[in-house]
């Protein structure tokens, strides 16, 4: 007999000790609302509320996980559907895409991408078979059917997945003019934005000054000067948070922060923008600017969020060709313990700042991040970010972090994803290994079973809830 | 029915089998004595023998690991009894103090601090209730009243904590004054020094040239010249032996090591006494000093230790308020292959020489350290320390060590505290955990259990006695 | 009674469940054929065909693991037997030298080479008694009568050891006369060679002038100038591939690549040549060289593999008096990213390149190797290296990379080693571990059982075969 597609038991420790108090754990909270507070779905799926189209479109040819491991196994992008930047128009055979997609599906073992997918062919499209050569068309011709009718449009199944929050992420100069469609439009869910700046605050962005540009003209700034620059950012966090944004979210190559002097910062802006500035002048200016929205977050009250350390777009001809994200950006060291200080030097004993920050090089989990965040009143701990998203990925988080640390300097999970249908996935993943962890903790006495129940919550429902501020 | 607050299998495998193996190592070496060979508390303590004042004063505020927790969840230093430099005197309202701390004891679940403290309220104090907003009251008098009776005085806790030998950290120039007054009390306790000379021989030290000016004034060597300088940290150490040091400690930012031909020494000495060296320059002679230390050690035979790679006093403001040892000490990367080249080269292959190495930065545990400690007879390992001293840490130390430098070429465990109650928990802690560790190389047959007996003694006991030559 | 030496389940989790599905994995793969396609035993063994001498010869005294353990703990590599640079002829009392050894057994206790030996003294040998003091001179004359038969000679113990094919490693200027006896011997076993140019194109490599002017006599090509160099490589590699060789392997101090312009490389050569390049160009000249080899692989189809990160011979006496290889050469950080990115920008894409890649710097599986090897189609990681190649290592390698590069990025097990009789005691622990690791994600469903036996057939015999191309 072939075991379910997905085991109830799934995730959970073998020793049937552990395995019970995992059971109990999780099923105290497996049911709570999915809290999304970081994420990068489209917001038009909300506001449009467009059926999705064919399952390949939907399932593999966005999904920058899909595509790098069928690429690393020799599969063209073009092969995949994936359309090339000097295309006119991308004519995409879903069928085929699919077939060859199911035909590798074998290479997606011992990967979060394979446990996510059959999580989702089970508990949204009921499909109960392994994908593989044998079932492709059935599975295709399956999920083709279930995507044509109501209840899978976007907004039928944000309610089905028992969202309560779901936060999308957008430039500074977005004109979010689809979550003011979705406010517009009566529907109860709740899809708020995220303030991203980068491409107006990192001189080595290839937007870089078009959407300085656009940044004045949205603002009335004048952004050719250091304080106009700052007003224009201040303008926009304050229209980002009316379009419901309780965060701003950061990506710049390293931690690095700075806190130069006022004066300092205008001869160092003057220089960014007559074009003057060498490598090193371009980092300091990134780094001043985590420090000013820093202390922008201390009197606005933004939650704010850094995810550093991506080389982006690795291989030239891929990204020339294709494109970002799509499967080449790369974890490289990064340190925070001096790059952090500057900033942490200014703000981080303030009370009222929450600063969230993630990592791609796991040995900062215990030498770095926990011993910052178990001392920094403004600091907290993301949780296991992009590649660590994962079973193992998220154990190690929290066997690293834990001891120095604790639960409560961390924020619950993050899925982080483009990927709407498995979102449900992914938090189930999460809660899982929380579980799973917490069990273990009970079983060898470190932890009381009702102090578990008590953290499971909060690391599901009630950190996220807060250190993202949704009240 | 609420499970005892120190659980008898506490941190053993949840496996029977192997969870019964562990039992049986366990049982055979936890009532071994306990060899203290690294350690921060007051040798007052034991000179004087005075009772220690409220729960508060010895259980919360000293504590940087508790401090730390505290601060990173929101509650201010001043609240919490830390008196500020420049106060004329620190009131401190123990009662309240406690309270505030018995409100937040959630925040240690899953820490080491939570097992360390539920160890010494239980075995220590006899309290069995978990400590919490409705206990606060309770606990504080209950432990009030123990520390008033004559057997919570510090030699009756040595002896009854079961201690062999123990050993405190003094600065070079120390008047040793407690060390005397013990060694002529006629208490039999083993209380010995450790020779410190951080202060006198790291420019970048706060009280680098008073320390200096009292090692000459101490020895009567004339330390502004190279030659004076060696000699009167020879005579120091001398003196430190006569007060039963075994061994000296170096805490420098790096693990760096030099070894200049003479005449480049003094070269460099006069640079620094001159006060015109660079930051590479006082790199340098700190790294000129360990090898200086090393075979000083060659000569004297001192174990000498090296615990490098925390950046202190990451806060500038919390350090202007409240000084040093706050909880914003953190670890940094570290590098050992390179930096302690010319030391080991200059006398790694000595085999009189005991170096002790210790990281904060775990990954260098398999990388670097394990292969080293492996190869040079000199070296050995020190133990997971401060942040990694803890149930997960301690497991990783040997899971990333054992497999290249075996269970020989590590020391015993340290306790590295100020916190004198914590002793007997924390060492218990790390007899379980090697157990542990010991127990599941039995049960999957990489030992034998005859083996594992005779490990268990020699990690609890044998190990740390040699390497420190407590003979 | 004293447990087996090697017990049936050794090295299978505890837990019944998983171990019993990990003994069904291994069941079905124990018996497959060893393909060793990296290795370092010498070829004259199987052109020869002599018989072994004495068991501290063949098992003490070239075998580094031994011989580090030994020294770390204080024994003279003069007293193990091994010869001094200056010697004229090594004086060995391999009686003696085994005593020694079993004397300080005790000392691998937690080490893979305890496993490796212990599985070689059982299943070659016939031994079942542990070694030590008792037993030592039993255990050399079993040994040494066994070595006296013929059933004991190289060709007797390859065919024995259920050798498919054996790769060896040869400099690019050996004659390769034992590969040519071999093959002209008319025996079936199938030992190839690997091509090593390391020495011919490292400028700070001892050999490299003879080593160079060597390549341009046995080529006839003008290696002084930058194109006959690259021809004199060509023609080496297909000597190579008449003798076996469908690999070349690369031992730099770095992974660093470059892709200079062909103007640019002349330029650089020319400067090499001249023995006027500095430290940095003569590490450009070795990432250069780097991106060479893979073009000409890219040409050739020979598998390029990638070993960076020793820093080689760290003690400079144990190296002056005794030469390399004796256990001092020890792992550094390493990095990968912006190092291979040239290289991978290059050539990386190419559907037929297969590029190998090792490490020694754990932190890089997750990290760097993982993520890089999951995108490019020419990267396969290479399997857990050197102090990694043991129980717990093999695990963190699967738990590090699996979620990020799946199973089908990796090329299965390399035994890497001299110690001829340890084969199949290594392969047979990296059987154990990866059909444990496979049990373990049955177990917790995120794999099917049928799906665990293909891939433990894979990494076993499939990948390793058709990474290295055995066909």
């Amino acid at each position: 007999m072939r075991p379910p597609l997905n085991h109830p038991d799934r995730l959970f420790p073998p020793d049937p000790a552990v395995r019970d108090i995992a059971r109990a754990l999780y099923g105290s909270i497996r049911d709570l609302p999915i809290i999304s507070p970081h994420g990068h779905t489209d917001p038009q799926w909300f506001a449009g509320n467009e059926k999705f189209s064919d399952p390949a479109s939907l399932l593999v040819i966005p999904d920058h996980y899909v595509l790098r491991m069928l690429v690393s196994q020799g599969v063209p992008l073009d092969d995949l559907g994936v359309a090339r930047r000097d295309a006119d128009s991308a004519e995409v055979d879903g069928e085929a895409v699919w077939r060859l997609f199911a035909e590798n599906y074998h290479l997606f073992r011992g990967t979060p991408t394979r446990l996510w997918l059959d999580h989702t062919f089970e508990t949204l499209f009921g499909l109960d078979e392994p994908l593989g050569p044998a079932s492709a068309d059935m599975y295709f011709r399956r999920i083709g059917d279930c995507l044509g009718q109501d209840d899978f449009r976007p907004r039928a199944l944000y309610e089905r997945f028992g969202i309560e929050v779901l936060a999308t992420t957008e430039s500074a100069v977005d004109p979010l003019v689809h979550h003011k469609a979705i406010a517009e439009s009566g529907w109860h869910g709740k899809v708020v934005t995220t303030y991203r700046p980068d491409s107006t605050a990192d001189p080595d962005h290839p937007q870089f000054l078009g959407d300085l540009e656009t940044l004045g003209s949205l603002t009335g700034c004048d952004v050719t000067r250091w304080q106009g620059f700052l007003d224009a950012h201040r303008q926009r966090r304050a229209t980002f948070r009316d379009h419901g944004a309780t965060a701003t979210d950061h990506g710049f190559p390293s931690a690095d922060t700075a806190d130069l002097s006022p004066s300092d910062c205008i001869v160092l802006f003057d220089k960014i923008i007559a074009g003057g500035a060498d490598a090193s002048e371009r980092a300091l200016f990134r780094a001043q600017f985590l420090t000013e929205m820093a202390k922008m977050s201390v009197e606005d009250g933004m939650v704010m969020q850094i995810h550093p350390g991506s080389v982006r777009n690795h291989n030239a001809a891929v990204f020339e060709r294709y494109g970002s994200d799509k499967g080449f950006d790369i974890p490289a060291r990064t340190d925070y313990v001096a790059a952090l200080r500057p900033l942490l030097n200014a703000v981080g004993m303030e009370p009222g700042l929450s600063l969230i920050v993630f990592t791609l090089d796991e040995t900062t989990y215990g030498r770095e991040l926990a011993p910052l965040a178990g001392a920094y009143p403004a600091l907290k701990l993301g949780p296991a970010w992009w590649f660590f998203d994962s079973p193992d990925g998220i154990k190690r988080f929290r066997e690293q972090t834990t001891e120095t640390a604790g639960f409560y300097n961390t924020v619950g999970f993050n899925d982080d994803t483009r990927a709407f249908p498995s979102i449900p996935a992914r938090h189930d993943m999460a809660r899982r290994i929380d579980c799973a962890f917490l069990a273990e903790r009970v079983t060898d006495h470190r932890l009381r079973e009702d102090e578990a129940h008590e953290i499971a919550r909060a690391l599901t429902y009630d950190l996220p809830k807060a250190a993202y501020r949704f009240v």
